[in-house]
């Protein structure tokens, strides 16, 4: 792995200098493990320009628990572990005092990550000009390489067997809490690292709200349960939201809300290419719901990119700019959710592909028939 | 508790406005809690001085997923949900032109919190000036009042009872990572919100080591085994560690080590005080470790205060400035570890309070003993 981090940094290299900086500091957590293999808390990676001929460094806050990530990272780095004494210290601070010794008269860094007030105590070492290196690093990170879609594919592949488990087992009269408890606990077992993101289980009027905390509130006969899970595989995140019908069989509403949400769904999906715009994928599946009568629930977005975290480029909403490319990995999750009855939410990772190539890959490959559970 | 949030945004509304402000955005979902009793995802909350005369605001991203917290929040508080087609508008900006409309010209910020990226966008508002909140909410929310007290009490009550559990079933031959799970587990069954964060198992040479991730490794015959859990509960979080041996006679080295960071625990606990400099009550805990020759690896804090966030002021360290008021509740989490053999933490809650009403309240109860388990 250590030639593919080596090969991303060059990348971002070239782009700082060619944006006039001598060296860059990375301070966001995912843009830190993307570029060397580790994200230690508060870690900053230091990068200098080719001219420079200076090594780049990954600096750690003065704490023994940097150890553990400090000792994962690429060897090719040098490591700076702050000491004790400098408590309180910020590691970016750290890091541009290291640029600036080093000679390198312009910094470029994070400005959408670092905050006013830390920004303000880089701007006063003396020697150095800040620049903004903005979102140079998520930009790397919206194709993905065949070893991070692998990744990918195992995450997936694990949210699925972790709810394929707990769909065979009895359901009625047990808590959200403890179904979400239960999956997580299963992501674990099938070798996860953790969860991607905080498990939903909504059953009954909670059914199909996006990101509802899981509640007291017990499943029972004739709800809708819908779940949302995602596995967390050597830190890269999938998705995959499931809507059932507890009982035997789903009432005429249930099983017109939910061909209508899956409708809308295959049409996100099928509006997957390369060259697509992110809102006309967008538009597809929100089309419709809102030809339905369902607009106003929708929600902000209908899907958005996973990678090394669960929600990022690119959006797929109204006004989102710009157009798919081949490799990035999204997800597609309409969902409706009626106040006070429940609702109904399909939540799929696909990466995209071209047509030649069989169009978008499935990676989350549960069944989205209408289970009576 | 709507009275209690109300005199909280008063204090800080008085802050504000000495400073010279009209009107204040607090974007830090912590301070957002604390201040309304809700931290609707990436939402802000909007405050106008007593001159303006118009109405506090909960600014919340354009999607369904604030609901569930909006409903909880003050019901004082007017609710702004941007609507799905400004997606990827910042609340915060949204709240800073709501501030500029209702005629606010200067608004304080968290400057320490928005990045200079998303202040940029606020200093483009026609009509306003930004100027900085700087640490206002986080110097309101150091001293507990006796709701809060009662929330970490509970929390520390149930994260002792999930530890005890644990400790009465078979640990040999099981992972650090299963361990981990069923803590958090139990947690969850006795009640809390969730973990206060990711809990930590050591076992063997991983013992003692603060903020390990937990590993595949299986405890066995002989190891010291070390656990850092916390549990949530009403957004407060607290936290204990103990370290453990595994088998029926501890080893000698294993009795002096142990007996140390006890001696280290302990004295740091006698130092707490109304008056108490931070960093004389790390002094106390460090000196005994530092005596013995094990400097080197103690990191830079022997605690820290908890809160709403698990890490929150103030800091334990030998550079920290300040000193402990009554009311505070801090950790007292001195530790020793040795590469390659493995090592002891021990961790308490406690509150700090004057001499006449008993010293310092331990609110993690558990035992100190060294239990050969």
């Amino acid at each position: 792995m250590s030639e593919v981090y080596a090969a991303r940094r060059a990348l971002l290299r070239e782009r700082f200098a060619t944006a006039g900086a001598e060296a860059a500091v990375v301070s966001r957590p995912a843009n830190v493990r993307y570029l060397c293999g580790a994200a230690p808390t508060a870690g900053a990676l230091l990068l200098f320009g080719a001219a420079a001929g200076a090594q780049d460094a990954l600096v750690c806050p003065g704490d023994p628990a940097g150890e553990q990530h400090r000792e994962r990272a690429d060897d090719a780095l040098r490591r700076v572990l702050l000491p004790a004494t400098e408590d309180g210290t910020d590691p970016v601070l750290a890091a541009a005092r290291l640029a600036a010794s080093a000679g390198a008269g312009v910094l470029a860094v994070e400005e959408h990550h670092l905050s006013v007030a830390r920004h303000r105590t880089l701007a006063a070492v003396p020697g150095l000009r800040l620049a903004d290196l903005g979102c140079a690093v998520e930009q790397q990170r919206l194709v993905k390489d065949e070893e991070e879609l692998s990744c990918l594919r195992i995450a997936a592949e694990i949210a699925d067997q972790a709810l394929g488990e707990l769909l065979e087992s009895i359901l009625v009269g047990r808590t959200e809490r403890h179904l979400a408890l239960e999956l997580e606990r299963r992501l674990i077992d099938h070798g996860a690292d953790g969860p991607a993101f905080p498990t939903v289980v909504g059953t009954g009027v909670n059914a199909g709200r996006p990101g509802h905390t899981p509640t007291d509130r017990r499943v029972e006969e004739g709800d809708f349960l819908s779940i949302c899970l995602g596995a967390g595989y050597r830190g890269y995140r999938c998705e995959v939201g499931r809507t059932f019908v507890i009982g035997t069989t789903p009432a005429d509403w249930q099983i017109e809300l939910y061909d209508l949400v899956f409708e809308a769904q295959r049409a996100g999906r099928e509006a997957l290419a390369p060259g697509a715009a992110y809102r006309d994928v967008d538009a597809a599946a929100r089309h419709v719901l809102d030809s339905a009568g369902y607009g106003e629930g929708v929600g902000a977005r209908t899907g958005h990119g996973v990678g090394l975290e669960i929600d990022e480029d690119p959006r797929l909403s109204p006004s989102a700019m710009g157009k798919l490319d081949a490799c990035v990995p999204v997800t597609v999750e309409p969902g409706v959710h009626l106040p006070g009855r429940g609702g109904v939410r399909i939540d799929d990772t696909l990466v995209v592909r071209p047509e030649a190539d069989g169009g978008p890959e499935l990676l989350t490959i549960t069944t989205k028939e209408l289970l009576a559970l």
